[in-house]
């Protein structure tokens, strides 16, 4: 029988499988399996293939094969109850002989729920809510939001210096950050639903908005760019190239937003100052993302502008996530303080 | 014989030492002195007193009495050669019988440097450089750069949000950090050697700039208080309170305001953000010790303006020295990339 320091460290080889492949299971969320042996001993890895495909408890088994029997599956997500494209996970799981099932997350979906009581039913040993955290706040982080809160997951990011400006005087913002951070900002790119700018954006920077590889060719699946507002875009615009798709909002509405991309749960918004804040005061950033430059500008445009706040005490306040060194720069993660 | 490790872990309770004395030694600078008997245990541990007293190696010979024979002095400063008010350590090392004197950083006071010569000529084993690092950033900072630069030691520290305000639409600003990181401001001010902010300051806020410990009494030692610009204050600002010395200098000029404290090695800079802006373009900051806050305003006075920056290429780049949590807030700390 595998301890539960073993059955941690299976789970965090879960999440960094299920991380590997976010952004290519939609509709599916992104999990990660890891099959231990009788003895604790690591049987089998897998992760959600594209829709169609083999779920991720299900590739896990597959590469077990009978070392599964009599072990334990550590899983991100409750193992799914409901026959769908490809049959329910539970009864693959209890098939295998799996003695006991651990997982981090239950399915808030109804009609995929019920996974565990299916298992315990069956006399196997269930746990929940090992290593909740990494997975809430990773690879599940915007399906789980899209399930519970029935909307997109908004992540506003931005980069500035010390001094909280995105661009110099005279306009010019290449480069805040350092080359370390672009290239997280790009890889991250491949992984998302949609980014979106406004026109103001557009046209002042002209960008492609693509997820480009360290080589600087396409990624091989690239986010919906979307363009929000009610300026006119010129047809030359760098954003309705062929690299990727693009959908243009006539509207400043982050609700109307939100809604155009209900169907896509991890959203980035990528600004301008007037945009973020009009998200920001509408209550819709879920969290922050914050690349800030050890430099100072002492003028240029803001990172945020018109957020709706007017005094101290209505400061928008936010906890604290993560802070990271990367390269030259800091990237803090923050969520609000939901009061 | 003590071992480097035991050493370099002596170098630090010496820095301990050092930090805790430090603002209380002026004019010499704030040292600490272990003394190691010759198993490599710890015999007695020292730190400069206020002027006229006994240096750092004396008491911690003193408190390692005949321990001290065939052992090693740490200590953060190469030992003093110079006769002043209470002769040379080098040669109170050599009466204690001291075999091994390892220490941080070489005096660079012409009239008090030599000190190592003397411990090698008489034989004894001498190391220097041993947690330099540790000391050039920690206690000794402000004093080695007075005696390097010939001019004080400059800190410009802000507190802001993440988009860079130190205020918000109206003007308020407390609180935008959290109570530790205030604690902090207090604790580091009753150590600094002068405090300095802009006539727009004490319009805006009427602070008091006065070290106060948790309970809100006032600290043993407060800096001198000095106030920057052409605009008049009132006679009634708390600023000129019998609190602690307030210095009036009518001038905008960074230049002439680092001349007239030049016999106070370490002082911090409050800004408002044109002041800040005019030392940071004149190359007078030589440490930015930013107080981040995790919330957004979106309107606001900058943290700072006018820094002489017009285009992002001419951006003032900063090297991390630090990065801390502090309750909810991060504290930076910087260091200007010398062109």
């Amino acid at each position: 029988m595998p301890d539960t320091a073993q059955e941690l460290t299976a789970l965090r080889m879960a999440v960094d499988a299920a991380e590997r492949v976010r952004g290519t299971t939609s509709p599916n969320p992104p999990v990660g399996a890891v099959i231990l042996d009788a003895d604790g001993a690591i049987a089998g890895i897998g992760a959600t293939s594209p829709v169609g495909g083999p779920h991720a408890e299900v590739l896990a088994l597959r590469a077990a094969g009978p070392r599964a029997r009599g072990g334990t599956a550590v899983v991100t997500l409750e193992p799914c109850n409901h026959v769908g494209r490809t049959g329910p996970c539970a009864l693959a799981l209890l098939e295998a002989g799996i003695a006991r099932v651990v997982y981090a997350v239950g399915d808030p979906n109804p009609s995929a729920a019920g996974g565990a009581e299916t298992l315990r039913t069956a006399g196997v040993d269930v746990v929940a809510g090992v290593g909740a955290d990494l997975v809430e706040r990773g690879p599940l982080r915007a399906w789980l939001h899209r399930q519970r809160a029935g909307r997109a997951h908004v992540t506003w990011k931005f980069a500035a210096s010390l001094d909280g400006r995105s661009a110099a005087a005279d306009g010019t913002s290449q480069w805040i950050t350092g080359p370390e951070a672009r290239a997280r900002v790009h890889a991250e790119r491949a992984k998302l639903d949609a980014i979106v700018v406004g026109t103001g954006t557009v046209l002042a920077d002209d960008p492609w908005l693509t997820a480009r590889r360290p080589d600087g060719t396409l990624a091989a699946r690239q986010p919906l760019r979307v363009v929000v507002g009610e300026r006119e875009i010129p047809a030359s615009a760098r954003i309705l190239d062929d690299a990727a798709e693009t959908l243009v909002l006539r509207t400043r509405d982050p609700h109307e937003v939100v809604a155009a991309l209900a169907d896509r749960p991890d959203v980035l918004l990528e600004g301008g100052p007037r945009l973020a804040g009009a998200f920001l005061a509408a209550g819709l950033i879920d969290r922050v993302q914050a690349f800030l430059s050890p430099v100072l500008l002492g003028a240029g445009a803001a990172a945020v502008e018109d957020a709706g706040v007017g005094t101290i005490a209505d400061a928008l306040r936010f906890e604290r996530e993560s802070v990271d060194t990367v390269g030259p720069d800091l990237l803090l993660n923050l969520v609000p303080v939901r009061s």
